[in-house]
């Protein structure tokens, strides 16, 4: 019985990224649907889980994904409620990889620092990729200053990480990044793609800065010095990782976890779950 | 040489239902077009006549569905006019299933009664399956009842079905399904989820109703007292089914059906035609 | 790992017919996008190129169509400035098949004229066959007779046409096509569906024309009195092809095209390319 993949995406054009992702996790159908909401996203759940015989269900999943995480999650609650009984298929959120691309930086810099209690800067964390890091460094036990050039967006980014982990320690700033950076021990940046946040200068004299992760694929990078296939290299006495050399990982894991959608018709993949699948990897 | 499945749905967002049953009958390749109407299908099909050779034509065929039977109906129309010559491939029609779960329920009908001159009673008979329901059981020559709040819209319905079985015995009516039930040996509910057409009450002392089929798959079902899963079960008297219980004969005529467009070119699965598949096998 | 064609299409619905093709020419996966702009493709390519390693990139390419030429042209560009370096992907650009058919047609007038220096006549040169097939014999040195019921149009084609091919000799005009076909030793019809320019009579005392190309399918054709199906039959002292007589060649250019996209991960297929390819068959 071939494997199927329903991807579900906010966007109105479904991402091509996670499309080849699919079909290099194994994948045998991928279904693309764009323009997804939680008023459309019903009958495609019925006909994931009327189609197959509860057997077979486990080769039938549901992705959701697109640009905008809180869109993301909308459908993804709405999926989850469709269900019921033993009609449903494993599912998958991952909004513009946000959930593989946090988990993989976050682990990255737990190979060095030893999260619990250190100061992490998240720039961009209001962007789908800065939200999840933020959560996950916040469920390391870090406190986490996150950056918007608006206060309120910070704010607002900082009160979805703690609802989602409530004992988060989490500082909301409209700080420049170099000034944000103080005392910061581990550095992630999660911005859009052309934005520069941190001059070379900004960062290069920062004893107490231990890692420094830049997210960005496509030049000019966030942290000018970092070079998109660094990979636990050393500048000016950090450890420093490019969207490159933390692309491995977070590949390795979308594909892990795109794979183990199909060995039970009951996973649920968020933030937390897919950062957990990859500390076991 | 692939098989391949032109799925033209009348909904923006293409049946994921209609899709996998396709992957399970084999098709190889399904491509999945959501907004379509006759104005813009012509291009779609010149792409599946004008492609491959006149011998390979039985590889790719045409399949029509969406949630709205009139306008897959006109659709289809157009499909078949787009044709000429021996440029053409096998089509199908089936408008959420309408055609391949009501020729399962009229079948399973029939398996405990002989329909002919008996009284049948469709409830959401407006409805795309609940249509098509009433359309077999005139074909079979029952006289069939048909009701909607509106007696416009069963009277609508009725005049649908005389148009394809001219000689048809339809009674349209606005009456509560309870009292529409009376005399009726038949019972077949099609309606919207979650509308509950009659209570356990309503249809426990019916002598005369020998088999009730309801086709509601989520909960709560139209006729209180049937279970999804019930199957030829036997309940006050009655043989009952759930839409879980005709459902299994429902997927495997679908199945068969979508298989069987690869057999030739010019196979056209309608109403009636999927009905007689059903029958054979 | 699976060849993955992602095909662009500027249309709503994306071609049936480059879907098709692209199954048969051995394409895995085709990961179809209608609507497509250059406002809305980035993400599209960056999917593309930050998915495989630089060595498996040429399992990826780029497939760019619709109804039309200019909306093509423009996302095709914005695709290539979207690569860098070693992130890209091999392209082709084929809007409503336009390249290859128009590649097939003047190939095979080419099989019977030395073209060079002689007279032709693209009726319907505004569409995109006609634009291209006008492109390719003012590559092979022709003096190219463009028409359009508009003067106007008739001079944006050549323009077009002269922005391709600096040194092209094109004579736009808006005359009657048989007052357009005096003096002409090719003539090449690209018109719409359903338009006839030509009776039998208006070119069947021609004996300077000697290569008459009809490249409409669907009746009636552009030049009444040559068969779809003509393949260099003689008609009138002319040599005659109807669109399925050069759709073999077309169809033959079309699969090896865009199997051939998948040999390197920097391929670019545009007009000529894909007529030097024709001729290399």
């Amino acid at each position: 019985m071939k494997k199927i993949l329903i991807q579900l995406d906010t966007d109105p054009l479904p991402s091509s990224f996670d499309r080849v992702v699919a079909v290099d996790a194994g994948a045998d159908e991928i279904f693309s649907y764009g323009g997804v909401t939680p008023a459309n996203v019903e009958p495609l759940v019925h006909g994931a889980i009327f189609t197959r015989g509860p057997g077979d269900l486990k080769n039938t999943a549901i992705w959701v994904g697109g640009s905008d995480v809180e869109a993301g999650e909308a459908v993804f609650e709405k999926v989850g409620k469709t269900f019921f009984g033993p009609m449903r298929v494993s599912t998958m959120a991952d909004s513009n990889g946000s959930n593989t691309t946090a988990a993989a930086a976050v682990l990255a810099a737990k190979k060095h620092v030893d999260l619990a209690g250190q100061r992490a800067l998240v720039l961009g964390a209001t962007g789908p990729v800065g939200l999840r890091a933020a959560q996950l460094l916040a469920l390391e036990g870090a406190e986490v200053v996150v950056t918007s050039r608006s206060l309120d967006r910070a704010e607002a980014a900082a009160s979805r990480v703690v609802a989602a982990v409530p004992e988060a320690r989490i500082v909301p700033t409209s700080e420049a990044p170099v000034d944000a950076l103080a005392d910061a021990v581990v550095l992630i940046a999660a911005g859009a793609a052309g934005v520069q946040f941190l001059s070379a200068a900004d960062w290069s004299d920062r004893p107490r800065l231990q890692v420094a992760i830049d997210l960005n694929a496509v030049p000019p990078l966030g942290i000018d010095g970092i070079a998109v296939t660094d990979k636990a290299a050393e500048t000016h006495g950090t450890i420093v990782y490019g969207a490159i050399g933390v692309g491995g990982a977070k590949m390795k894991l979308h594909r892990a976890a795109v794979a183990s959608l199909f060995e039970s018709n009951d996973r649920v993949l968020d933030t937390e779950s897919i950062y957990r699948l990859g500390e076991s990897l």
